[in-house]
């Protein structure tokens, strides 16, 4: 078989695919950005982005890389729905070898430098996982509007409907539900459905910058429904680390707000992430294949 | 202009389109039924189905009924936003006159006989309208997810998300989500997430049946559920019928267990309703031209 001489990490979300190539040593060699990768909404367009952001990556780096010998940890949005991981791994790839997991898998491994710990991603969705000696274990995510509580989508969603009960006149109108209908330019309800209307989680997610604001002024509705989000992230938490000694890292637009409204017990076990989800990704696809030399 | 000979009534929702025609007298002759007559979601199709139950209706009816001759009242899904009853209006029909209200000004105006009236329809939506003196005043709907609070669909995704959480761990297993768990063959949170997939509010509304039974139980989760959506409805008809002696009808699939969950006030104001909607859209129809001819 081809020399494994160098190691790409790819970071596949929804809407970007991030790379990063080093060679053997850990020598950082380039980096590239391309679309969407998640391989359970659009394998062919996943497989494509890739492809692109890696080509991208190797034209830019400083010595010649071929394909064969590079050693491909892929994080992907989607590799945790065992049918899409399963389809991936038949892709007829010109690498020297490649191992798939999930996006948030690759953030947790890179969040704690390939160490055992735990992670909760808190942006336009939620979801978290631990890594123990080389194990995972999920908790949460889902997908909205099923699960992915307490999520930048689901405050928007919360937010949308106590702004319709304000503009049918069913409840008060309050700085929640003003803020709300400014940022989606909505005086009448029917204003707000029509804009509402083929939402997808970020274009929910788009209010939060909006009301969080409303949060230092201890706005009633608005601390309401934050430290209801932060009670469901609370559980996660307790799920992931409450009976270990893992440390845990808060990833994502919204994890500063959510950190402080989680019981100190658990503010306590929060470390700052180490190095970024591509990079968790290689540092996964290195480990793989170290273990794979042992084993055979 | 042609004589009004006979009047046409249509009942058009998401799923079905029915049809109801009487002569001059009110002397039924006809009904059909055809599919989907949502003007918002599809224009070309909703005026297909319109045709196809009334071209059937007038096929089976004892008298030759000249399509010119008829006034039509149409009710329909979608006409409660304005740029889509806009476009409906421009309709090149072959009818002698065509009015166009919502399906659920339609229900309105059955339920009571064309009498002043609210009703709160709560099937697998949840929306409510009063009818004073020919005006109609509109609250709640909106749509499921940011509207239709306390409806089926609501229900259903309530009783969802509740159930992932026993399927993480996040919380003990209880009858509510192991109903919900068995009605969707759920053991994993990957089954369910793999099930609701794509789901349309009926869906998600299709759980009901099989949790509102735990009622009778007093299954404390499921009772918050319905009591929840229940406070909703109260909030909905406070709005309708507080500020007056209407009568209100509810109409749809979870009439009876929102019903007794509502204040004693409201119950003693409720009333069965008289009639279909497509007699309401009938009975809109003659209202509007006996109105015009009093104009002329």
């Amino acid at each position: 078989m081809t020399q494994a001489t160098f190691y790409i990490g790819i970071d596949g979300g929804g809407t970007k695919c991030r790379v990063r190539i080093e060679d053997a040593d850990g020598k950082h060699l380039s980096t590239a950005t391309s679309g969407s990768a998640n391989i359970m909404r659009d394998m062919p367009l996943a497989q494509s982005s890739i492809m692109h952001a890696i080509e991208h990556a190797v034209a830019n780096a400083p010595v010649p890389i071929p394909l064969e010998q590079c050693v491909v940890g892929a994080g992907l949005a989607g590799a945790n729905v065992p049918s899409a991981a399963q389809l991936f791994k038949q892709w007829n790839h010109p690498f020297h070898s490649v191992y798939v997991l999930s996006d948030l898998h690759a953030a947790c491994i890179g969040a704690h430098g390939g160490e055992n710990g735990a992670a909760i991603i808190i942006g336009t969705g939620s979801t978290g996982a631990s890594f123990i000696d080389g194990k995972f274990e999920d908790v949460g995510g889902h997908g909205f509007p099923i699960g992915d509580i307490g999520s930048g989508a689901w405050l928007g969603l919360q937010a949308i409907q106590h702004t319709l009960l304000s503009l049918d006149g069913l409840q008060a109108s309050d700085a929640l539900s003003r803020a709300t209908a400014d940022h989606f330019n909505a005086k009448t309800p029917l204003d707000l459905v029509q804009t509402c209307a083929g939402f997808v989680p970020c274009d929910y997610a788009s209010v939060v910058p909006k009301i969080a604001p409303l949060l230092g002024d201890k706005d009633p509705a608005a601390s309401h429904l934050f430290d209801q989000a932060a009670a469901y992230i609370q559980k996660m938490a307790d799920k992931l680390i409450g009976d270990n000694d893992l440390p845990l890292c808060l990833i994502g637009g919204l994890s500063h707000i959510i950190a402080e409204r989680l019981s100190p017990k658990t503010q306590r076990r929060l470390r700052n992430g180490v190095a970024s989800p591509e990079k968790g990704a290689l540092t996964f696809a290195k480990q793989s294949l170290n273990l794979q030399e042992i084993i055979v």
